[in-house]
């Protein structure tokens, strides 16, 4: 089979075009024949190095898209033919989506939805896992006012439609006017431009100096100290990235909870996988319900083009997924009709 | 009535026993007889000088145990000669129980529990609210092997009595062999000696490397890092200290929860003090039950003699919590019959 083959860790010009052994089906695994997959930052980071990454040579690639061509043994649930969606690769110990088969743990996998082009399905998975957990830890409900750090973004644009789901009122930080709209859109209720008004004053204008019950920080690190000072007392914030060093003063003063979500962590260590499976499937329904919508990129890339879909993902011009189809062949066939 | 009044923030010889005016019933209060008090750690930082001590002078004291005096308008569920106990003082904005009367939010007070003296009863309130507040924001449940740091201390003590209730396998750190039995005692079934051994040793001994699904950190500050390094993946830490920076590299590659109480919160701000008075109903039952009891020194202070309480939390020397009897004369009347 062909596929993008990392050869070295650094920039995209790394990735070769080669022709491997097709994998061989294992107990507890799909073949999945890649229909699409899509780049997310941490297809990046891993590219450029890092200590969750794979040993060398190996194909990259965490989201995929695509059709069962095999069933290993003991996996139930699956036949080959079934369209399916999943963040399954990418990683230390894991197959990759950059190539035109993969091999992937079938407790990673779930039903594609059906109301979505294979595409648009392989923008989902790792964003949309992350935004779940990021929401379920931090229990948001209907009580809740909540502000979400970058409502546009991979993870934000999703975490602001499901969170609209739980009934939550939803502020969002955005960087422009019409990335305001677009937020709307989505179902947020009140709109920030973060480079026009500080912390304090929207947190001031929003909740009348009370602070939001939870805070959604997408961006992390050195951006938690603004989700501390947006918080209520006895608030919640949940983020993506807490590799910083942080004064922690400002969560006592506050009683507050501090949760990390770190969506590779099943896929790296096995426990947990069940749990992504199962949220996949619950997304399909919410997708397939008309609740939630993938915002992708409008750009086209191939299995041939791919180091430039992470070239225009590290560039920061992309409105949405970066999604690479693999097989474009036969995905219009699972596009939706209207 | 008289009362130890706090003169300047600093030593104990600060406190002057004076007479002064006994407080006036008003709307959403009880007048509280005194009957003990005890002496808490924040008490003798608030003596020292704290941004959440009252202005002076003032009367210090936050735990109190007595008889309701008087009832102020709009509260029900009190009638004068109530046996009562709570933590409802000692902090900005609210009386102190080193006095012959207290003047106390009813929220934060509840029927006192039949089977304790009133200096038992004082004893509790602080340290086990804070104890109820840690174990239920950390969720901690029948499945949970938990770790709690400091399982003699006041708030620790109580912390493995109300695990125990709950089902969970409690680990606990101690300082001695003496401290180890009175540890299990009270239902801890794992004890550390923190001294002798670290913090990777007794992980994987007691966790065969897997962590804790909980660490209650009764000490926190710079104990946290041995908190995150005990901790399995996708755990959670309880903490009553997180005055401290810290790098969160650690919580970020378990996808853990950090959860921050600080137990004085409801008393300064007001949102929360239903929810102690309920906890307190709650503790009452428990130590009825005769399935929590409190760890009271084995000393005696009286009103006269309440500088000298302080001095000795304050030389590390006390086991358990130390109780100061405000008016001795009728405490017998409550104490239990066995």
């Amino acid at each position: 089979m062909r596929a993008q083959v990392l050869t070295k860790f650094g920039g995209p010009e790394n990735f070769r075009l080669t022709d491997i052994p097709k994998p061989a089906i294992e107990p507890g695994k799909l073949l999945i024949r890649v229909a699409a997959t899509s780049a997310n930052q941490i297809d990046v980071k891993i590219r450029g190095g890092s200590p969750f990454g794979p040993e060398l040579p190996a194909v990259l690639g965490a989201d995929v898209a695509g059709l069962v061509e095999a069933v290993g043994a003991g996996v139930i649930g699956f036949a080959p033919g079934d369209e399916v969606y999943g963040c399954a690769g990418g990683v230390k110990g894991q197959g990759g989506a950059m190539a035109e088969y993969m091999l992937a743990d079938a407790r990673l996998v779930a039903p594609k939805p059906r109301s979505l082009s294979m595409g648009q399905a392989a923008a989902l998975p790792l964003v949309a896992i992350t935004a779940w957990e990021l929401l379920e830890r931090s229990g948001v409900g209907a009580i809740d006012h909540i502000l979400i750090h970058g409502g546009v973004g991979g993870v934000g644009h999703v975490a602001v439609q499901l969170a609209k789901t739980l009934g939550a009122r939803i502020a969002t930080t955005v960087a422009s006017a019409e990335a305001a709209v677009l937020a709307k859109s989505f179902g947020a209720d009140e709109t920030i431009n973060y480079r026009e008004e500080t912390v304090d004053a929207y947190t001031d204008r929003l909740t009348a100096g009370h602070g939001f019950d939870v805070v959604i920080d997408t961006i992390g690190g050195n951006n938690l100290p603004n989700s501390f000072s947006a918080l209520a007392c006895e608030g919640r914030i949940a983020t993506t990235n807490a590799f910083t060093t942080q004064d922690l003063g400002p969560l006592h003063a506050k009683a507050a909870s501090l949760h990390v979500i770190f969506m590779l962590l099943p896929m790296l260590r096995g426990p947990g996988r069940d749990r992504h499976g199962r949220i996949l499937r619950s997304l399909a329904g919410i997708v397939d319900d008309g609740k939630l919508r993938p915002l992708v990129d409008d750009s086209h890339f191939t299995l041939e083009t791919a180091p430039d879909a992470h070239r225009r993902l590290e560039a920061g011009k992309a409105h949405g997924k970066v999604v690479i189809d693999i097989a474009p062949d036969w995905r219009p066939m699972s596009r939706p009709k209207t």
